[in-house]
């Protein structure tokens, strides 16, 4: 599934549902992932692995215990392992996720907002 | 170093030489790279990793054994494993590279391409 090109933009027309990342590559085992996010997600942490945020479109924050970091397209940022975050996009935002396969998108929470796992687009 | 956030336009700008990719954040031991490069590089390929590219300006082929892949702004493409692979640029373009720490970026040749590993940017 991932010895195709990859076109970002294409990838994500095919997205509908805010706050559920989809697989588009795979690296090792590592996964990339595309999503569409509007308004807020929920404080969680990731307690094995960092978690990479590069926005394509739009502009959203991360907010961390001690700060709030913004993001505007063409930017990224690595919220640490264990540490306790919360995106947010004010309008609706493209971003593209790099973690481990199978890292949940809620962290050490499970709620509404949980979203299944290794579904590729 | 990867407390803060990262725009991939403005280190891009702090890139002078071709073929010598910089790095710009780093993900549990992987690590983000960008690279600006023009003509041909070498046949390599990475014994151990897969590696990720994704083109931010301009446009690249990636030559492979079989088949060349054509990549433009805003694609990505994984070099499987083992895959002996051959990365060109007829004008200039922006990459970002992913892939484990410490991975040549010649990998298993070594010539005057070979470039120092770990220079952040």
């Amino acid at each position: 599934m991932t010895e195709s090109k990859i076109n970002l933009k294409s990838k994500l027309e095919s997205i509908k549902d805010y706050w559920s990342p989809k697989v588009i590559a795979e690296l090792n085992d590592y996964q990339f992932k595309l999503a569409k996010i509007k308004d807020e997600f929920v404080w969680h942490e990731h307690n094995d692995t960092d978690e990479a945020f590069i926005v394509i479109e739009g502009s959203i924050e991360i907010e961390l215990e001690s700060r709030t970091v913004e993001l505007s397209k063409g930017e990224m940022f690595v919220v640490p392992k264990g540490a306790k975050h919360k995106p947010i996009a004010k309008g609706e935002a493209h971003i593209m996720l790099i973690e481990p396969r199978d890292v949940k998108n809620t962290g050490d929470i499970e709620n509404e907002l949980t979203a299944k796992n290794d579904i590729w687009i």
